[in-house]
């Protein structure tokens, strides 16, 4: 995979070469510089080399799980009874705001380790389950220390705009003041995001409250991106491309015209069949839209306790080959190179070229198609983090 | 759970007593038996005890896999063109008969291990990719191998009838004579199959010829079960249970006749979601209908090359509640009590009690329910085969 070319860009006897963490050649094997006798040579044995896995929407960060009210819905139950016996996303704000940062990290590393173990070395992580100003910067702050606690990158997104906390009593406008005045300047002075997002749906927050944050997020110099045309169309897409957002993702129900802006704007469209997947969603995002109009699409887990439980990006682009039809191709460079895109990190990794990080993944597989086919199954052979 | 008793039948500080092997005492902590006083004590540290999962239903036996037909489909290639690239199920005969036992072997091993790393401590292969007497016979033997490669309870099924060799020439008649007469007598002869199965469907066998074979079963003694009802409803369910089948395959088009007869039988319903989900079926097997009339049912993954590369079974329970909205209880005994029940095991495995052998899962979970909700993630803390 190359930025200045289509396709995979595969090549068959392949070297890559790092030096300080970084790679320095990458390409045919019969094309090795010279000068390389003092290198340490890892043969890999005829497997095939990736770019590193890049997740770039999860909801990592979060305390007990929502195994309960899975079960209880599954027994029938209403939401109304859900939400009686205290379940609904209430119960992940509730976790957060009583754990401690070291517990978020502790909850928190299994899911982490979970995509490491699958080649993945730089991971998406936004906040969204504490709704008040304290409990924004610790899931952040934890977020952050994943980082130095496992050798993967780590970049963290602020979502106050994710939900209204209940001590807001219905006024969302109020609360997105909040968010907008206080929360997201003091998240921006302590370095805690490097970008900002927001939740556009009738359920959540209308596109004039999230132009409110992405307006202050542009004051203080943070890209956005946004949970757009999930379960509606109100334009998230459009208003994403306005904002020229890194991403826009779920996108169910985004229209033509959405699509059209996003390609203009260079909005990559994050697809999340996982959370289609376990809330039962049947309308699809607009695959061929996006192909039309070159919109690069990306593949994540969305990992979170309510909507995506779900901690594999090798099973996240299975669902997005078997239940949006996507190709091998969009699959693999949705986790990478479009990835990368999605988190504004085109120049850092996501493919295999000079001066990006040696950020690689060794697999087991014959043919790179078998990463997609698989379900449930890790041929990871072994994986490089800057180098090492 | 108790084989005597709805329900899970959860124990909170419980404990297991093995000896030789077996299950001599499982229950509340409070109400161990005494002269333990020699007993080797495992503390599990408050973590959740299962039975060792079951997957009853695998073709886990073959050479090479179909990512190669799975890309060129999703890159817009119809089934003609797939079968003139070599596709299709003929390509994994092709494999099987071209592969040494002991490649079959190696080939195979990793997807065990798949599956062990999960819990799981008895799984069921079927042949059926070799469709010749020697073929079906190496790959009977390979699948015994596995059981004496790994600590895993390993149960064979001849399934000879699952599709029809080219050099049948078409003529369905004569090759299921072939497996009736010739290939069914010498793999009993040999033990190689614990039970006999078929593919009973408009593009494999009609029930006609499947009830040749059975009939050829019963007078080996042998168990049967059936791929039944999976793309039409032949009434391969009440073919099944007039022949008191252990269980019934797939039943996505199963009538409530069907079901009904199923509950008289004794006959599980093997609910296989994995294939549903690959294929993108859309009409589900009626639960509904099983519930009504108390056919326990069983959850397996169907892992095979061509409809289901899935080596999951946690994802398979998770699966089954989020596309068929069986309950937790319904997928946790699915893996279990009633799995063990599809293979005839069911007074050797598939609960906690006395006499049983002592397979068992430990899980790093705080609830039962955690096993089914996750996505893509393992829980497994240790696994116990035969008391080890
Ligand atoms: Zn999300
Ligand atoms: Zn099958």
């Amino acid at each position: 995979m190359r930025t200045d070319a289509d396709g995979l860009g595969l090549v068959e006897r392949g070297a890559v070469v790092a030096r300080d963490g970084k790679i320095v050649h990458a390409g045919p094997e019969a094309d090795l510089p010279t000068g390389l006798s003092g290198a340490v040579l890892v043969d890999c044995d005829g497997r095939w080399i990736t770019p590193g896995l890049i997740d770039c929407h999860t909801h990592l960060v979060y305390a007990g799980n929502r195994a309960n009210e899975f079960e209880m819905r599954l027994a029938g139950a209403s939401y109304e009874e859900v939400a009686r016996a205290g379940g609904g996303i209430v119960s992940s704000v509730r976790g957060v705001r009583a754990a401690s940062e070291d517990q978020l990290i502790k909850e928190s590393l299994p899911r982490l380790d979970a995509l490491i173990a699958e080649g993945v070395t730089t991971v998406e992580v936004k906040s969204g389950y504490g709704l008040d100003a304290t409990s924004e910067a610790k899931s952040l702050r934890a977020a952050r220390r994943l980082g130095s606690e496992r050798p993967v990158t780590i970049r963290t997104t602020f979502l106050g705009a994710h939900a209204l906390p209940v001590e807001a009593n219905g006024d969302k406008d109020a609360y997105i003041e909040q968010v907008a005045n206080e929360m997201l300047p003091a998240i921006a002075r302590d370095r805690l995001a490097d970008a900002v997002d927001g939740f556009c749906e009738g359920i959540a927050f209308s596109p004039e409250q999230i132009a409110r944050v992405f307006d202050a997020a542009r004051a203080l110099g943070l890209p956005v991106k946004l949970h757009a045309d999930q379960l509606s169309d109100l334009g998230g897409a459009e208003l994403a491309a306005r904002y020229g957002a890194l991403s826009a993702d779920h996108l169910e129900h985004t229209s033509e015209a959405g699509a059209a802006a996003m390609a203009k704007s260079g909005t990559v469209a994050t697809i999340l069949p996982g959370a289609f997947y376990f809330i039962r969603e049947t309308v699809k995002p607009p695959i061929d839209l996006f192909r039309q109009h070159k919109v690069p699409m990306a593949l994540a887990t969305d990992s979170n306790p309510g909507t995506s439980p779900l901690t594999s990006l090798l099973l996240t682009m299975n669902m997005g080959a078997t239940l949006f039809s996507m190709t091998v191709e969009e699959c693999l460079t949705g986790v990478t190179r479009n990835a990368a895109q999605a988190l504004g990190l085109q120049d850092e990794v996501g493919t295999l070229e000079p001066g990006k990080w040696a950020d690689l993944a060794i697999w087991d597989i014959e043919r790179p198609a078998e990463l997609v086919y698989r379900i449930g199954f890790n041929p990871l052979h072994a994986r490089i983090w800057r180098g090492q």
